[in-house]
C-alpha cells in the first residue's frame, strides 16, 4: 500500500509498504480524513522523539473498518470510525492505577507516529478495536470528526487539568489549535474570566469565538504585566500553558493565585529542565500545583466528546482553515503544517 | 420602616418595624430589586421551617448600602451590591471543615427570612458585609442580578455535587428555575447529553435555551423508562434533582449509571425517609452516590457567578418572566409565585 | 474433579466436575487456603442472589498455578498467588469510566461463586491471569494471604470510599471480619477518634486491637444517642456500615456531622429501600454524602494490600479464628460460618 | 516584658518590650513550652524573609490564655492551649477559596515571628482566639503538645498533598523533624513501601520508628539508583520533599512514576529557579504533579491532630531529643538549632 512517511529525521517521503493485518482483537482501518499535527513537524523535522526508519506519519483520523479481528465484537467492516490518537493497552498496570495514557510506559499510550506506524497511509491497524474507537455519527462531518481525536480531547484534558471551578478565572497561553481547544473546553468546565494569550489574528478572532473574554498580546507588554493589572494584581484561578518554550513556566506561575493551578499541555521540545520561579511559588509554600499530561484516548473519551458535538456544545469546524481533497494532498498539508502560513489554524486532508 | 412579612404560618402582611442597625462588620441594604422564592411560599403557607412572627420574608435581593459599621472596608454608602441569600458566619469550625453554608449549625448559613427578618422590607441587615456582599457591576440588570443571589448559585450546585466530566450524561428532574439553572449549570460543567424533565411549556422552552438536549415530559411515560430507553438502557452519568417528592430518588437511582452521581437540590417538606431504591442501588454496592446541599454563598462565590454573567457564559434575562415595578407590588409578586399561572418561570420588583 | 457447591437454594454438597481449562489470557489455580464468606452462607441458603444449579462456592483464596493460556506473560505454572475476589474484565466500558468492580455490569467484576464457578475445588479458573493475579510473597502466611482476598480489600474501601482525612472522627458500625477492616482501613487512612459499634467479645477485642478508640454497644442504649453524647452533640465526619439491615441508614444519617460521609460496604439482603431520614438529612440540604460499592480487585489492588501486610501495617492473623487443615474440611468451614458460634471472626481451610 | 528577639540579621538577644493587648476577638497567652524552629535560624541568621528589627522569635508554643478580647466565646483566662504557627484570618477571600494558610496574602497566615512578634517572650497575641486556639487535654504531654504546632502539622501535609491511597510506595527525602513527621504522615495515611532517605544515625532510627521501610542513605550513591533500582525500575507513586535545596526536585520527578505526585514541603531559601527536569517530566506530559505548601493551621486542625496523638496514633515524644527547663534557655536552645550536633531532632523549651 501506498503511505506517507518520515524516511529518517529531516526527510519525508512517499514509501510503498505491506499493509497492516489485525491481531485477533485489532481492526484494519482505511481513512476517510486525516490531519497532520504539529508534532508531526517535530517528529519528522527535529527528530523530537529520535530516529524512525519509514515509519508511516500522522496520528488523526477518522476512517472505515475494513477488516476485524476474530474477537473484536462491536466494529465490522463498514463502520464508520472516530479513531483516537492515543490507543491505550487496557491491559495494563497503569490502566489499574488510573493512566491509560501511560499504559506499560511513559506516553506509551501514544502509538500511531511514534512506536507504529501511523494513519497516513491507505490502510492503518489499530489496537484493540472494542475498547479504543468508536462510532462516527452521520451527523458529525469528517472535518469536525477528525478535530475531535486529538485537537479537542488534548485541549480539553488542559482544561480538565486545571480542576476549572464554576466562575474561576483562566488564562490559556498560546492559542494554535491545541491552545484554543484548551478556551474551549475551559469555557465548557465554567469559566468566567478567559485570558487567551496570542497574536496571530486567526487565532485570535477563534479564541474569541471559542470563549475568550480577554485576548493578551505579548507583543504589546510582558504577559505576566498585562493580566496582573488586568486582575487588580490578584493573579488568576488557572493557567493553560499549550504552547511556548520552557521558561513560560516562569510566567504562568507568577500569575496564578495561591492555591491555583498551572496545567500544562503542551509538548517541551528542548530545554535540559523546566524552571519554576522560586519565589513566586512561594519558596515551595504556595501551593501553586503544576501538572501536565498527555490526553486521554480510549473509546470512551472519544464518545464523550462527540457527544459534545452531537449536543453543539462546540463549533469544531471553526479550527479547519485549509481543506484538502484526495490522499494524494497529505504531504502539501503537512507542509502547509510546517510552513504555518498566517491564515493557518488546522489543515485537513478529505480522502 | 414598611416591610412584607409572615404574620403566622398561613398569613401574610405589610408590617412597620423599626429600620435594623448594623454591628461593626455589618451593612445595612436598601433594596433595589426582590424576587420572591418558593421557599417562601413553604415558610409562610406550609410552615416549612415552623412557626414565625412577624419574621419580614425574602431572601433574594440587590441593593445599595446605606450604612455600615466602622470594621466594614471594602463597602460604604452609595455601593450598588449582589446580595448572596446564603450569608455565613465565616468564623466558625464548619468554616474550616468547608461548609461554611453549615456554619453554626446545619443549613445555619440561611439566615434571612429563616432566622432573621428577611429583604422584603425598605432596608434590611448584612452580617459581616466585606465577606458576604458583592459589587454589582453596571453591566448586569437589576433583573439578572438578583437571579444570581439564589436561583443561578443553587441550581449551579446542583451540578457541581454532581462531578460532571466533559461529555458526560446528564439528567435534569424538575425545571423550575432551579431546576433550569441546574442545566445551565450542567451545560457549563460540560455536560453531553442533557435530559430536562418536566413538561410546562414556558419552562421547557427555557430547558432547550439553557442547554437541554432532549426534553422528558413524565406525561407520556414513566421517567425512568423513557431515559433508559433514550440511553440504550445503560442511563445517565448523573442526575440533578431539583423538584419532585421524596420518592423521586427511586427513579433518580434507577437511571444513574453505577459509578455515578445523584445530586440533590430539592428542598423535601414532606415525608419521613427519603427512599433508596435497594436492588437499583445494587444492594449497596453499585457506587450510586447520593449527595444533596444548600448553596454556597458568601462574597467570592457571587463574585464568581458575576463574572460568568459578565464573560455571557448565561443570560438569566429568560429566568424572568413577570417584572414589577415598585416595593409595594412584592405582595402581588409573592402570590404570583404562590398561585403558579403556567406562564410563570420567576416574578421580580424592581423597587 | 472435586468440589463443594452449591446444589440449589438451600442445598450444599461435595460434587464431581470436570477440570477447568484457561482461554488464551486465563490461568488454572489450586487452592492453597481458602475461606468461607458470609456471602456464600447467603448465596447458598437464603438464595441472595438467586438460584444456581450445582455452582461452586467460595471465592477467597490463595493458591498455585498449574496451567496458563498462551497469551499469559506474568505467571507460570507453580507461581503461588494471591487470587482476588473481584476479577474485574479489564476491557470494558466501566473501566474506562473509572469502575472496574462493575465491568460488563453493575457488580459484574464479582465472578467466583456468581456468575461463574467458585474456588472450593480442586481447580479453579482465573479471567486474564495477568491482570488480576499478584505474587503471594514468601513472607505472607497462607491464613494472612487469604484475608486479603476479601475482607482486607472490602473493608479497606469503606475506609476509601469514606474521604478520611487526618484526624476525622469515623465511627464503624458492625464488627465482623468486613468491620474489623474497615476499623483497621480508617485507621490507616488517619481517623483520630474511632468508635466501633458492636457486642460480641471476640469482635471487640479486635478492634481495640485494629484501633478503635470507642466501643458503643448497642445493647447500651441506641447507637446515635451514644455516639452523640461522646461527641458533645456534633456527631461524627465519617460513617462506615459494615453491618445491620436497611434501617440502619437512619443511624448513620443522624450521627454524621453537616459535610461529612457515610460509606457502605454492607450487602443489603432485603427490604425494597433503604431509608434516608428526610429531617437528619438536613431536608436534602445537609451535604451528607451517602455512597456504598463493592470493593476494586485486580492485581494492582492486591499488589499494594500485600505491600502494606509486607511492611506491617497491619496484623491479619487477628482475623483468623478458626483454621481447618486439608480441602475436605472445607464443608465444616462453611457450616461453621453458618452456624457464627461466639468466638468466631473468619475460619481459613488449608489446603 | 522580657522576650528574645532577631535585632536585625545576623543577631538574636534578650530584649524588653511593652506586652501585647489583645483586640476584642484575641488572646494574651503566657507559654508553657516553646521549640525553636529550623526557619528561626534562617530568619535569624540569614534573612530569609528580609530584615527585622527587634522581632521576637518563635512560632512553636503551647501556652495558658492570660486575657481574652470581649468578643471571645470559648476562651477564658486559666485555659491551657495548643496555639498553631499558622494562626489566618479567617475573615478573608482566601479563605473562601479554599487556602486559609494565604489569607491575605501568600503564606499571610503564618504571622508569628514573620508579620509580627513571636512565642519567645512572657507573654504572646493571638488573632481570633476562638478560630485559632484549640484546648490542650491534660493527657498530652508539653512536649509532645508543642511538637503538635508545627512539626506535626506540616509534615503531615506533606503526607496529604500526596494524595496517598493504601499501598502506595512513597518516598520522604529528608528526615529532619518535619520530614520525620512526613513519615508518619504518610504511614497514616495507608503508604505501603515507605522509602526514607537521610543519614544522620538519630534520624534514621526515628524514621524507622515512624514508619519507614527502607532506608535510603545518599552517601551510598545517588538516590535515583538506589529507589529505582529497590522499586524494579518502576519508582515511587509518591515523592515528599522535606529537606534539600532547589535541584532535589530533579530526583523526584526522577523517581516518582507516571501519575505520580511529587509535595513539597520544604522552605527553598537559595536560587532563582526550581528546576524541573524535562525529560524525566515526560516533556510536560507524564501526569507527575508537583505540589508544595504551607501547613493549614487554625483551631479545627490542631483539634483533629491532637485527637490523632490522644488516639495514640502517633508518638510524638520521639521527636524531642534536648529539652531545657526555664524560660532563659530559649537562647541556647535556638543556638543549638542553629549548630545541629549530631544527636538532635528537636530541642523543647519547658517554661
Amino acid at each position: 500500500m501506498k503511505a506517507f512517511a518520515m524516511i529518517k529525521i529531516g526527510e519525508v517521503d512517499w514509501i510503498e509498504k505491506d499493509a497492516p493485518t489485525p491481531g485477533p482483537y485489532d481492526a484494519i482501518v482505511k481513512p476517510l480524513a486525516v490531519a497532520p499535527c504539529t508534532s508531526d513537524i517535530h517528529t519528522a523535522f527535529e527528530g523530537a522523539i529520535g530516529e524512525r526508519d519509514k515509519m508511516i506519519l500522522g496520528h488523526e483520523a477518522v476512517g472505515e473498518v475494513v477488516e476485524v479481528g476474530k474477537e473484536v465484537k462491536d466494529f465490522k467492516p463498514g463502520d464508520r470510525v472516530v479513531v483516537p490518537a492515543i490507543t491505550p493497552d487496557w491491559r495494563s498496570k497503569e490502566v489499574q492505577r488510573g493512566f491509560p495514557m501511560h499504559s506499560n510506559g511513559m506516553l506509551a499510550g501514544w502509538k500511531f507516529s511514534n512506536f507504529k506506524d501511523g494513519v497516513f497511509a491507505e490502510l492503518f491497524h489499530v489496537n484493540d478495536a472494542d475498547m479504543n474507537l468508536a462510532y462516527l455519527p452521520e451527523e458529525v462531518s469528517l472535518e469536525e470528526a477528525v478535530m475531535i481525536t486529538d485537537m479537542m480531547t488534548t485541549g480539553f484534558h488542559g482544561a480538565e487539568l486545571a480542576d476549572i471551578g464554576l466562575g474561576y478565572s483562566v488564562a490559556v497561553i498560546g492559542i494554535g489549535p491545541v491552545g484554543l481547544m484548551a478556551v474551549a473546553g475551559a469555557k465548557l468546565r465554567g469559566a468566567g474570566k478567559l485570558f487567551a494569550v496570542g497574536s496571530r489574528p486567526a487565532c485570535v478572532e477563534a479564541a474569541k469565538f471559542y470563549g475568550a473574554t480577554n485576548i493578551i498580546n505579548y507583543k504589546e507588554g510582558p504577559i505576566d504585566e498585562q493580566i496582573l493589572e488586568l486582575t487588580g494584581g490578584e493573579g488568576v484561578d488557572v493557567v493553560i500553558i499549550a504552547g511556548a518554550n520552557v521558561d513560560i513556566l516562569k510566567t504562568a506561575v507568577k500569575i496564578v493565585k495561591p492555591g491555583g493551578t498551572v496545567s500544562n499541555v503542551n509538548y517541551y521540545g528542548e530545554g535540559d529542565v523546566i524552571p519554576i520561579p522560586r519565589l513566586d511559588w512561594g519558596s515551595g509554600m504556595a501551593h501553586k500545583k503544576i501538572i501536565g499530561g498527555l490526553t486521554p484516548g480510549g473509546r470512551v473519551r472519544m464518545e464523550r466528546l462527540i457527544d459534545l458535538v452531537m449536543a453543539k456544545r462546540i463549533d469544531l469546524s471553526k479550527l479547519v482553515t485549509h481543506t484538502f481533497d484526495g490522499f494524494d494532498n497529505i504531504k502539501d498539508a503537512l507542509l502547509l503544517m510546517k510552513d504555518k502560513p498566517k491564515d493557518l489554524i488546522k489543515p485537513v486532508v478529505i480522502i
